[in-house]
């Protein structure tokens, strides 16, 4: 027989180099690679399938409220983009353009969409007519491209995967309904798929989206301490729909500009996941999440019986767990434990000839990394039990690490002191002026993450220049 | 009561101006509608969730022989599109080129792919390294721009949606398998889903794919008897492998190049199914595809128990069919039969006060206009029927038409007449040079479709020059 291969553990430490540990991840377990187009990766079948269950659980939803999924186009006019001031002040710095095609210049340029409000806005003033034709809540799964300077797999890409939802209203009030369902459904699909508890909130005026009235967020926290904004739900008002003439006759006969929202959840929720769950085996994916739930490892696999019982093991089993076996004849037993570990599937089932005998099999925990004797007849039940409780297990290790690394502050030097020493989120209070918000980001590099919807009194006054304050902010150093 | 609104048919007539026909049906059926970028469709929520259809179908046939998802990519550096002659010079003219992005003017041109045959091989030459990696059998589902002069919603779109599958293998012969296997997935998507019976074959040198070492082609033909690509799958041999440096150790240790493959379809095939099943009330939808198989229309709906009967079949109907209600109250039923007729939707259930009564309901067929009285608690499974038999019956009246409109010819005069009389496809021998196959497309306006592989032998001359042949070509004009 060949000399086996053993494994070799290619990632940095996480406690000493989080940076490198992370991309270690990506690469290694084959999440994604980088490619010669700069700034931009390639997503391979691991990463890839990770994705689709993202987008079928959170296609499910939007459709049970009434989202309809479309297409268009990936090239925008300039002149469109250019229709909403803010909005273009804050995207132009960021656009690719293409200006030469079919062999010939270009009349004007054009955009690569980085967002689709714009075009979204022209083909509703397009179709709408009448009171009768609201709401239209349309949403498109597809790639956006913003020409960022530093790059970072899923978290920052020039061109990353998601989903943008536009919709239109008759009123203000539906459209904040709106804007606020899409927020729980992203709370939902974090929290229950992913196993990350989430921070609600609205942005600053600072920090929201540009050319929103108001903008909401969902927020993760990183096994590091850093936040990330992980979706945003926007209230447009009329800002759009008014340069846009995006307009209705209303009940009473009268023209009036439709309310309008957006929303987004993207790739950058691969990075979430990483950060969130991860550990010095490698990645750990929540059982609801992963793409390969369960993996039979054969141990003595040359052995008569072995690899049979397997099989027939996962042919019971695949109806109810995705399921697969490591049946590669060129490594040892050890280093598939140890790529299993590294691809975080929740559970693993080593099997030899002796548990067969014995009618048992071992499971093992990615999360405990306990070894559970299981009678085979009892597999299917146990492994569902364990499966559910590793997933909410997941949860909770999050939900601490989120209390022990919310801090408050009532001045500045609590606020400094208290971030460098744990970094994460300190919750103090802000009199609502840009000057404060600044100044707070230049002296102890945190962004403000939201304004909570569940609010606390951490004192009277704002944390940086003392006047009085009736807000509570969370602040953050981020991703 | 307010008015109700009066139905006015908008379409073309379909024998009086098929091309009119065409665009009326996309845009009135809210498939799709025309933007601000020229060239470049919105897909429409009902256009959308067709090719959803679509795609599920596919994705699960796919998967199931063992293709994995991937994304990659958007932008390809120039350099890299030239590394293979045949197929830059193929896809050159059409190609939409980044040139400026975050504010600066690139040092490499960016082409948007028009096709990623380049992007794969690059990434799998940076994969690849032992035979033990092989084979590698990625797809990805992604938007493609091809700058076309001449446009026509989804049958020829600047930017389309398609997905473009891209495998490596050890042997030429797995290679040639997969290509094959490709071609047959794509025959049972479009005959057992779209209901369209295909013609399979080989492309000639002239009509096959840029870089491709041989291309394999399903073909449908359209209600006005021209014919249409409708799926490629392409064998490269080692075309791109060797400039790409795709190369492995092979069993013997030694150095190999890969061999390789590629196939897509795409949202042609909505435009495919329009010419194929439409007619002069409309869209016809086989019921397999439609997103709505199932519409009921009550009558007198403003009576009592009428809309609440209606709810109550609806939820008892929808765990087994795609099903709605119209339940406008600015419109009259007429309007509705019409419009239900416009969209396609298989099957509408009639049903008024009398009919509740009497526990019955009226069952219209859209392919044969048959009123079908059924009795309400075997509705479930005479719906089940009905939808069986219209899928059947109308990819059997495809069929008609296609022996209807397939001729033989010997001669070019034979030729001309048969394809002036009929259009349709003309199945004559050729030499295989390609002097001939431009003058048949230079006389006759018809371009040679395929190769079929099931051969017949017509006569044993070439048509055009009369030269011993051997091969049975089948023409056709095109879209």
């Amino acid at each position: 027989m060949a000399k086996k291969e053993e494994f070799v553990k290619e990632i940095a430490d996480i406690d000493e180099d989080f940076a490198k540990w992370y991309t270690d991840i990506v690469i290694k377990t084959e999440l994604a690679d980088y490619t010669d187009t700069k700034g931009c990766i390639a997503i391979k079948p691991y990463g890839y399938a990770i994705w689709e269950n993202i987008q079928n659980y959170a296609d499910k939803l939007f459709k049970e409220t009434g989202i309809k999924n479309v297409y268009f186009p990936l090239l925008i006019p300039e002149s469109l983009l250019q229709k909403e001031k803010d909005h273009v002040e804050g995207f132009a710095p960021e656009v690719a353009f293409v200006t030469e095609a079919g062999g010939e210049v270009l009349e004007e340029k054009m955009c690569i969409r980085p967002t689709s409000e714009t075009m979204f806005s022209t083909l509703y003033s397009k179709w709408l007519k009448s009171w009768r034709d609201l709401p239209m809540e349309y949403n498109q799964w597809c790639s956006v491209l913003r020409w960022e300077k530093e790059t970072r797999p899923f978290l920052r890409s020039r061109e990353f995967l998601w989903q943008e939802g536009h919709t239109i209203h008759e009123t203000k009030e539906e459209a904040m309904e709106r804007t606020l369902k899409m927020l729980e459904i992203y709370e939902s699909i974090i929290e229950e798929l992913l196993a990350i508890p989430v921070l609600k909130g609205k942005k600053t005026e600072k920090e929201k989206f540009s050319g929103a009235e108001e903008t909401y967020t969902v927020e993760t926290l990183t096994r590091d301490g850093r936040a990330l904004q992980s979706g945003t739900s926007h209230y447009f008002g009329q800002n759009f729909t008014k340069p846009f003439e995006v307009k209705f006759q209303n009940r009473e006969g009268k023209e009036e500009y439709a309310y309008q929202t957006s929303w987004g959840i993207s790739t950058r929720l691969m990075g979430a996941v990483i950060m969130a769950h991860g550990d010095n085996r490698g990645l750990k994916l929540p059982p609801k999440l992963a793409p390969i739930q369960v993996r039979i490892i054969p141990i003595a696999m040359h052995k008569e019986g072995v690899l049979e019982k397997a099989e027939e093991l996962k042919k019971e089993l695949e109806k109810d767990f995705r399921i697969d076996i490591d049946d590669r004849d060129q490594v040892s037993p050890g280093f598939k434990f140890n790529d299993c570990e590294l691809k975080g599937i929740p559970v693993r089932i080593e099997m030899g000839p002796r548990d067969i005998e014995n009618g048992e099999c071992i499971v093992v925990r990615r999360d405990t990394f306990e070894k559970i004797p299981v009678k085979l007849e009892e597999l299917n039940s146990k492994l569902k039990d364990i499966l559910e409780d590793i997933q909410v297990s997941m949860y909770k290790m999050c939900e601490k690490r989120l209390e022990e690394k919310t801090q408050t502050a009532t001045t500045m030097e609590e606020f400094e002191k208290r971030i460098n020493e744990n970094q994460g989120y300190i919750k103090a209070m802000w009199c609502g002026n840009k000057e404060c918000e600044d100044k707070i980001k230049e002296v102890t590099g945190a962004h403000s993450r939201c304004i909570p919807f569940e609010q606390e009194n951490i004192s009277d006054k704002c944390v940086c220049c003392g006047k009085p304050a009736s807000k509570m902010v969370v602040w953050g150093r981020q991703y």
